[in-house]
């Protein structure tokens, strides 16, 4: 049984106590938060630390808290030569304090505190400084998930720039479609679908191979008439930026 | 039964052709294609007429072809007072010739030849001149689709331009997303669960409140890193302007 013990009580901590304490083969022993409220819903008040000083031995700590925290918080634990990780996308591995082992446990999806994810189908990205630390990242990370990666430092910024294009600025683009449905008085609920399915291609196609509209075939009539339409200046900014890059096949013209 | 036929043998004329198959209600009295064996593996070769003299009478005649030919095909049409509907999200009603009754039939979705649809989940935007030519529609249109629509022509150019935000746009940036993993050997394969996920959080949340990531949390240290990171001028142009957009909530700034 491989010990946890998880610092953090925001949503990536939230939803890996979760994941943690359905899956078998690990255990958490101990959570860390400032405020003992914020996770007695989640986990029992006795395995509850407040104060640096009280965290128990574990095989694994998992520094849940925002980017700017990590660096700190790995400082102010009092043990050594213990493996720490954080769970941080855009954060090198060398922010982690050298007193003890370092990692990175870094799951790829976007968590609301509203909405339940399957943990399972998540990847996860691992990083260590040794063999035998990847190893037990690895068997943590396989009881909770079925897509465990091995990624560097600097892939991790590649895929976090990724991700931040596939799911930040495609939730944007949801609003702006939201916004022009509702300036006509259309219901929102008119583009789910083509939302769903638009998403739901990729799993099939590439996205090259999925391009259709106007822009894709050149149909200038068509791109003109849409940016007549338009009232809103950022909004015909995003489309003549995006039909120029379409038109390029994403690259520099 | 409401008798139909449909002319044209493209992406959505094929769609429509194999739901109405499927349908009752409704029965395809013939199709219309310039080369017969585009359509033969959908429906009996008797049914296919390749010349508009041979066509037959019908309840509804959908006209699916690319939207500059509607005009045209309309006007070849030797038949009067008939119900004549297009399928085009971006054409105006007014299109069709007057010498017949006129309508929209338009799914709204996005049809590609290699993947299957359910067309029960696919909304239909529907127009006519008058109540009756109306219910002709909504009766053929609920035959195949649980969410039928009262759309006009202006309302209907709000919904393709969101769809275009919604769905070219956002394809374009899983494109983008795929380049620079592929840029850093990281398989896109890890992306795909956050791109299902991010459609999947919209039917349960507004994008607005969806909406996570650098941009929004004006993390500045983060999204600076990540324009230093990016090697593409286009990739930069998009991130900074999209950013700015998020942080501006859509709206000009």
């Amino acid at each position: 049984m491989i010990k946890i013990t998880i610092i953090g009580s925001g949503n990536v901590a939230q939803h890996l106590i979760k994941a943690f304490t359905k899956s078998e083969g690990t255990e958490i022993v101990q959570v860390f938060s400032r405020k003992k409220g914020s996770l007695t819903h989640l986990i029992d008040s006795d395995k509850i630390a407040t104060d640096f000083s009280d965290l128990k031995e574990a095989d694994l700590y998992i520094i849940s808290v925002s980017d700017n925290a990590i660096s700190e918080v790995s400082e102010q634990l009092s043990f050594k030569n213990q493996l720490v990780v954080h769970t941080s996308g855009t954060t090198s591995i060398d922010v982690l304090n050298s007193k003890n082992r370092k990692g990175v446990f870094y799951p790829l999806q976007t968590f609301s505190k509203d909405k339940a994810v399957d943990f399972s189908l998540i990847p996860i990205c691992l990083e260590a400084e040794n063999q035998e630390d990847y190893n037990i990242l690895d068997t943590v990370a396989g009881s909770i998930s079925k897509a465990v990666f091995s990624i560097s430092s600097n892939q991790r910024k590649a895929i976090h720039i990724s991700a931040v294009f596939v799911n930040n600025f495609t939730n944007h683009l949801y609003q702006i479609g939201q916004e022009i449905c509702e300036e006509h008085q259309v219901p929102f609920e008119i583009l789910k679908p083509l939302i769903q399915e638009t998403a739901d291609k990729i799993k099939v196609l590439t996205p090259a191979d999925a391009q259709t509209g106007p822009a894709k075939r050149h149909d200038s009539l068509t791109t003109e008439a849409h940016l007549n339409y338009l009232t809103d200046e950022n909004q015909k900014n995003i489309y003549k930026l995006l039909t120029q890059s379409i038109q390029n096949n994403g690259k520099t013209f």
